[in-house]
């Protein structure tokens, strides 16, 4: 649990990253043997693309670091619970472990589309989900504060 | 229905391309206002990307050519019905209308997870099916003929 931990302080790195660049503050790591081959921010507002998830950003990096598309003996570590289509393109890439830190029961592939995730994935929900979670509120409390759409 | 299959004839040609690439046929077109913005092939072998379906580079593609991220008023075209992951990022589009060619029951949204499309998207499918379905089907048995996996 403590190397879980220590990869998702650095998933919550990315997250403050994406935060402070204004994007909805979510952040990924994909390690492989415990070494870090790809890290990503949601960048859906920069890239004016829905498609950009942290996950999606972060599969497309450590396949060009692997130089295969198989992901099959990597762990992501995501701050938020994956969406149905990040939780589908972990499926093609064959994921072997998915760590992540707050549960999204609005988005959360988990609520939609359970069966959505490889079959062959082990998926750790939880890991510091404290500080995952209030991340995430706090962006959306000072984005109500001023009055801004969600 | 057919201008939908004018527009799916242009999904067609890009799924030929694909192909004719060593990709799987697929083929995705995105109109607004009846005009084509974006076209778009599966280019997962090329990329090395898993996410690198024929939608997901026409989402990107079409929020370039409109310069802004929502697809609220755009068609998009596709000759395989979109895989869940797919389904999730055109919910994210909020694309207004789904067209689609032939259907794939064993990875097509609907089967795994038909609450992933967006409530307000209107969904068209089996246009021009049979020609979809064949070079999909064409394909794949030309790869087990020459012993390749799928």
């Amino acid at each position: 649990m403590e190397r879980h931990e220590f990869f998702m302080k650095k998933a919550l790195e990315e997250a403050r990253l994406a935060g402070s660049e204004g994007e909805i503050p979510v952040g990924a790591v994909i390690t492989c043997n415990d070494r870090v081959i790809a890290r990503a921010h949601n960048q859906t507002e920069l890239l004016n693309d829905v498609t950009a998830h942290a996950e999606i950003l972060a599969i497309t990096a450590a396949a060009t670091a692997l130089g295969g598309k198989y992901l099959d003996g990597c762990t992501l570590y995501v701050t938020l619970e994956p969406c149905v289509m990040c939780g589908g393109a972990l499926a093609w890439a064959r994921l072997k472990e998915l760590v992540y830190g707050a549960a999204d029961p609005h988005r959360g592939y988990a609520r939609v589309a359970p069966p959505v995730m490889h079959p062959k994935t082990r998926v750790i929900p939880g890991v510091l989900a404290r500080e995952c979670t209030e991340l995430v509120d706090r962006f959306f409390t000072n984005k109500r504060k001023r009055g801004e759409e969600g």
